[in-house]
């Protein structure tokens, strides 16, 4: 278990000493009884109880409810009669999604103590599978750019990132094993990277986001601190519930990708490179000659018109983002002022504002630029086994210093940027981050892009990346 | 204005003098104060008042509200400032949608009294288009199969379809001008042919479907009088808010569809046809003989192997229906098992025991299948000018008829077959129908059925067999 002495200081990322918490692979001592579910959940309390103070990543907690499904996984692992390999495992739930006993409050305080009495589709799956949902994560406000509470657990200065920002917090801190996310811009890879998680944003539709079906390129996904544990989250919620209505859901056998070596990467530079800082850079580029040093062939959009038209084609993503989701979320955002405007933060009343604006032929245009990018990406991602990329323009930024940071034009993103995370989200293809680089002492993820439905495949290849690669500290 | 006289008896059909109530055509006598939406509101109220007892087609009404709604729509056509062509159009919304100001029940005592205090997206526009939100139609059971209390407005011992039963209801009765339906099934199409409404289900995600997103290929469609009032509702609706997300929505102009001769036309048979009684084949093939007989192409099954191979691909699309929806709803219905099991009908049981049954292999076995009817039907229809088939296995089943009736494999339909409809809903092309056949003295429609995005010109279409051809009676 990861060191908590440092209680309300937080605890500076060293690639070499950290070790977040795992599940799946521990659970060989369950029927023995020499470990068990409840005495895991203990441990994990009581890293809470040494860092929730500083860190802040939980809206909620059932802590009773969890001690009585932690019981039940216990007798059910002691009879051999797991429910699934997550059978017990503690989990966080982004407070985007349902939850039957506990409040679902969004970020917003339009939203304070609502009980809805019903389990979201993914938290219906990860109690089916057996999980013990511990509590539910900070997010936003509904998803988007304003912060919640949480801090960055390697810099209490600093942000964990957004929109799931507990979700990532509590996998840096060392607090459960997984945790639900979900991404519509850069909200799962980015405070992922930020947080020194291992964590997917899968397919479009293959993991069911249950009532939250208002965005069209937004996906459920999993932080853990795993590979394995990723896997085995995200394999439960498609077996037991499927992905999104019309999806086939999540492909790949139950078993956790095994670390699988690419023969060529493309590495896409896309609008986060120019805002990236050049320590970052140096690091990211570092971590590539090794990569290339093991004999992977490395490609990029110099020499390859291929890849430097998809370039051109991805140069504005953040932008089509923000349109997208403005209009998709505009009806709702009129339901919501007409309640009580006072009660949105001033960046939604700015995103409200902007998506007033906006007619259905905006949006069309949109969705038109959204094919043309999601067709030239089938084509480009062809030519490669997958694509390499940073996960963020550098580590977390301070709060001082993020409150000015523009995200989408015209609008400030206080949880550092998603320039590197908004043309994946939009082409809806599956992206793993692993905490592969060390900047001034936070982590940096790095992100696999594989093609869609081939996410098992691109956990293997960020697997061997992670296996086979040397961390590189700057 | 329709004879009310009947009260509560029903009235029979009678296509030669059936007028049911329109709106945008006469709104010209607005603006010099000769009618008012508040004078139009208030002859809907009567008619109400005399036909609400037997028919019994609303759940809630807002009588208060929408003579506010009505006034206020009276001042913006004197100042010849409407907000659109339907500014002061009384409207009812089936009770599976959000309003503000009225309970959202679902057909379901497990929504009893419940109110959500926001408007569904599609409501939403209506009100930005002026419209007057008069109340909340009767759904069946959560919008599956089990009835609620309306009966046909033309025999009370008949249903009235399902599940859009209150909305097909209020336009056969004369209530209201339009009516919102939503079809997954056979919802809007079946019932409104049973209720004499010309009615469209667009283009699978042309009309926003609001915080209905949960199935794959559910419609939001609308009920009304005329092929404008539908078109003009339609149009408002993806003018202010869209389609559903990922969707361009509805495409064609403000104006309504005008009619529009056809030079070749498929007839379906599909698995309807040999659950149609004899009297109603006559009936339809009467008015395709007629059709034929104006100088249209009539192809068929019979002698064209596309259309044949095209009949037996969706021969079973109740069964494939009832898998998709079976498996899309599991985890709503295990959620509302867990509440309180004894509050779902025993059919909706019946639909979770099934659906319990079902793993994501089935589920992804069914949408391919549905893939497959998608691309055959874009091959087949770009054959013709459009299709054209029965909207209903015959005039509404009388109550004691309809108790025993099979629809999905193993599922009694309450409120009529919908055998010709699954097939349209799972392609998800856009469907009108229209009120031309008399059977037994109770109304049979016909859907004229086009290309995916042909919405306005399937309307077109219809238009020119309601205009052109002379209503059948048998």
């Amino acid at each position: 278990m990861n060191d908590v002495s440092g209680g309300g200081k937080g605890v500076s990322y060293d690639p070499s000493t950290f070790q977040p918490l795992t599940y799946v692979e521990g659970t060989g001592d369950f029927a023995s009884g020499k470990d068990s579910p409840s005495a895991y959940l203990e441990r994990c309390l009581d890293v809470i109880s040494a860092r929730e103070g500083t860190v802040k990543a939980w809206v909620t907690l059932n802590e009773s409810g969890a001690k009585e499904q932690a019981d039940a996984s216990t007798k059910r692992w002691k009879a051999g009669e797991p429910l699934s390999p997550i059978d017990g495992m503690p989990i966080g739930v982004k407070d985007l999604y349902m939850t039957k006993d506990m409040p679902t409050q969004m970020g917003s305080p339009l939203y304070a103590g609502r009980m809805t009495g019903e389990d979201s589709a993914p938290v219906q799956a990860l109690r089916l599978a057996g999980a013990v949902v511990l509590g539910k994560t900070v997010t936003t406000e509904l998803g988007f750019s304003h912060p919640g509470p949480t801090t960055n657990p390697f810099d209490p200065e600093r942000t964990p990132g957004g929109s799931s920002s507990g979700s990532a917090a509590v996998i840096g801190a060392g607090m459960v094993p997984a945790a639900l996310g979900s991404q519509v811009v850069g909200s799962i890879i980015r405070p992922a990277g930020f947080c020194a998680n291992t964590a997917i944003k899968p397919t479009l539709g293959a993991l069911h986001r249950g009532e939250r079906q208002g965005m069209s390129h937004s996906h459920l996904g999993v932080h853990a601190g795993s590979i394995a544990d990723m896997w085995a989250v995200a394999h439960a919620i498609s077996h037991f519930v499927g992905g999104d209505p019309g999806s086939p859901g999540l492909f790949g056998p139950q078993t956790a990708p095994v670390a699988s070596k690419p023969q060529r990467l493309i590495v896409v530079e896309s609008e986060g490179w120019s805002q990236t800082d050049d320590v970052t850079k140096t690091a990211f580029e570092t971590l590539i000659d090794r990569i290339a040093a093991s004999g992977v062939e490395i490609v990029r959009r110099a020499g390859h018109g291929d890849i430097d038209a998809f370039e051109t084609e991805i140069a504005e993503s953040l932008l089509l983002c923000r349109d997208i989701c403005g209009w998709e979320m505009l009806w709702t955002l009129r339901n919501l002022a007409e309640k009580d405007v006072t009660k949105l933060s001033d960046s939604m009343r700015q995103r409200l504002s902007m998506a007033s604006e906006m007619s259905i032929d905006d949006y069309r245009a949109a969705l038109t630029k959204r094919e043309a990018m999601r067709a030239r990406f089938k084509a480009v991602a062809a030519n490669a086994d997958a694509m390499i990329t940073l996960s963020s323009t550098g580590p977390a930024p301070k709060f001082v210093e993020s409150a000015t940071q523009e995200g989408e034009p015209g609008l400030i993103h206080t949880t550092g940027l998603p320039a590197y995370n908004a043309w994946t989200s939009a082409i809806g293809c599956p992206c793993v981050t692993v905490p592969m680089l060390s900047v001034d002492g936070m982590p940096v993820g790095v992100q696999v892009i594989g093609r869609h439905n081939e996410d098992w495949r691109t956990g293997a290849m960020a697997r061997w990346v992670q296996d086979t690669m040397e961390p590189v500290v700057v």
